[in-house]
């Protein structure tokens, strides 16, 4: 159910060169755990069912890359745009998708609602893509924040200290942020081509060019925007920390594996994540298909049908054809 | 040598609670590869040979841990000072070892430069340390900044955006920073309460108890700090980085068995850091002592001498006492 009623769309820059990474790879399109970074932020708004178009923005020369990643991995209701040459342009360019004819072969349906998310912060949860969806329904615009972790000082012309900044007054300006379309669209119709070139933050936009205050959102420690080399490392240490989380079992028909698959996933859930699917269930392509785009498991099959050896390699097929990334092979148990 | 030929001490904030890394562990004191957080910082000191004495402040409950750590490490030139409630009220006590008779049992000699480092920021080069000490020296005080990662704004009382700031003009501080003692501890003795208990930023009271406006110097991305459960697998990924690009050859004193241990390293040290020891000198305890407590390694010992292997034990035995972060197991070749 969309929060607050109202329809939403989400646009996501994905059109940054990476320079502070070091590498030749867009951080977008780095792998973490097999799969590119931009692949997991689109699942993240993918989830949502409330969540009607995605738009990804990639530079010229990553369309392709971006149209076979979308391929590779299932994504749904997504729409490539060619980015600009700054991010207010990229931005500017995913918006015009719902709004000028001339730029798309076929005019999205313009959303009340529109999502600004980077494709660089993979982990977005339902929670916060909600409260700014329902702050900007009620404000105009709305944007997540944290606390600063290192204090803010302004240098003079000398290279010296002017000022610090009192941490406590200031937050640090993060992703998601969530916009009525009209608002954003105007603020970015209105500005500069100095706003276009040079600034970096969308709240700033909504509030010079069409007075709206936007609401801030506390956000949590996970949203932070891998930047660094160190950042890949890390969040590919938490997709890891999160698969290991996570168990689907998966049993056939057979009355003596379902119990053995009832009373696997009962004794497992207390510590990790489980999903049970029987296997007459797991040949139904669609219902698994939905598990896997969902969510990140370990697999375990429990099998004790001797005919069943067919099935089980179905299945294990099936998993290697999902790209889903895995952390332990699939557990047979025959 | 010293920066600018003058006396430089340090001073290491370690009395952290740790509260935003949501473990009952302080970070400083969680395992990192095996070593504890605050063992990476206190060895990138003591790697200058010009900084004389290394201040580690921690709190009451903790300074026990500290000497432990310190022991189980065999770091020198280490004092351990019990911290105040407050970032700031531990530096202070940190700096009073130098300068208050009262304070401690001996008093340490006040140097010229006190350098004020994070016992979170593991990864401090010489580089930067230089830098900052020959700035102060010159300035009165000096920092590390970073550029802005997220854009900075003010929120107003309503919880809506007030202003954002223009991201170009301003600077993250950052840590090492370095001060003429004399003029930090003058601010520390003129600030108010309210600084000590809510302030986090040195430069600040330089500038304002001592008109000393600090030189500002662009550090390198490795200077963050590990704030976040996701900075401590950042950390971890790093070192282990570090690690896979270093080798120590170590070779008995047997022609043959010398040349393949010169050859290993001439193939080696194109694509990683490799440092060659033969036996004899191996035996010589301090001068391994000082590979280790200096840089990690990969060892492979290269030795073809029949009765060597009693030589071989023995280094595999230093190696294990000596506490050393390894990535892979000794490789040894007889």
């Amino acid at each position: 159910m969309e929060p607050g009623g109202v329809s939403v769309s989400a646009v996501l820059p994905a059109g940054g060169s990476g320079e502070r990474l070091g590498g030749a790879t867009p951080k977008q399109f780095c792998a973490v755990q097999g799969r590119p970074l931009v692949s997991y932020a689109v699942r993240a708004m993918e989830r949502m069912s409330w969540i009607s178009d995605i738009i990804v923005v990639v530079s010229p020369e990553n369309i392709e890359t971006m149209k076979t990643i979308i391929e590779k991995y299932g994504h749904k209701r997504v729409t490539v745009v060619e980015g600009g040459i700054t991010r207010h342009r990229s931005i500017f360019n995913g918006l015009k998708v719902f709004a000028e004819k001339e730029f798309s072969s076929h005019l999205l349906q313009k959303p009340e609602i529109v999502i600004i998310h980077d494709a660089v912060r993979p982990f977005v949860e339902e929670d916060i893509l909600s409260k700014v969806v329902m702050a900007a329904k009620e404000h105009g615009a709305a944007g997540a924040i944290r606390p600063l972790v290192s204090t803010v000082i302004a240098s003079a012309a000398d290279g010296c200290l002017d000022h610090s900044l009192e941490r406590a007054r200031y937050r640090a300006s993060e992703m998601p942020q969530a916009f009525l379309f009209d608002i954003i669209y105007e603020a970015y119709q209105q500005c500069t081509d100095y706003d276009l070139d040079y600034g970096t933050e969308c709240l700033h936009l909504a509030l010079k060019y069409c007075k709206t205050n936007a609401k801030l959102v506390e956000g949590t420690a996970d949203l932070w925007k891998v930047t660094y080399k160190r950042d890949l490392y890390a969040a590919e240490s938490i997709i890891k920390d999160n698969l290991s989380q996570e168990v689907c079992v998966i049993t056939d028909t057979n009355e003596t594996a379902a119990q053995v698959g009832f009373l696997l996933p009962e004794s497992l859930k207390s510590q990790i994540k489980v999903e049970a699917v029987s296997t007459s269930q797991s040949r139904n392509d669609s219902h698994l298909q939905n598990i896997f785009s969902g969510q990140c498991y370990n697999f375990v099959c429990v099998n004790d049908k001797k005919c069943a050896i067919e099935e089980t390699q179905q299945l294990v097929h099936t998993l290697e054809k999902s790209d889903i990334p895995l952390l332990y092979p699939v557990v047979l148990i025959s």
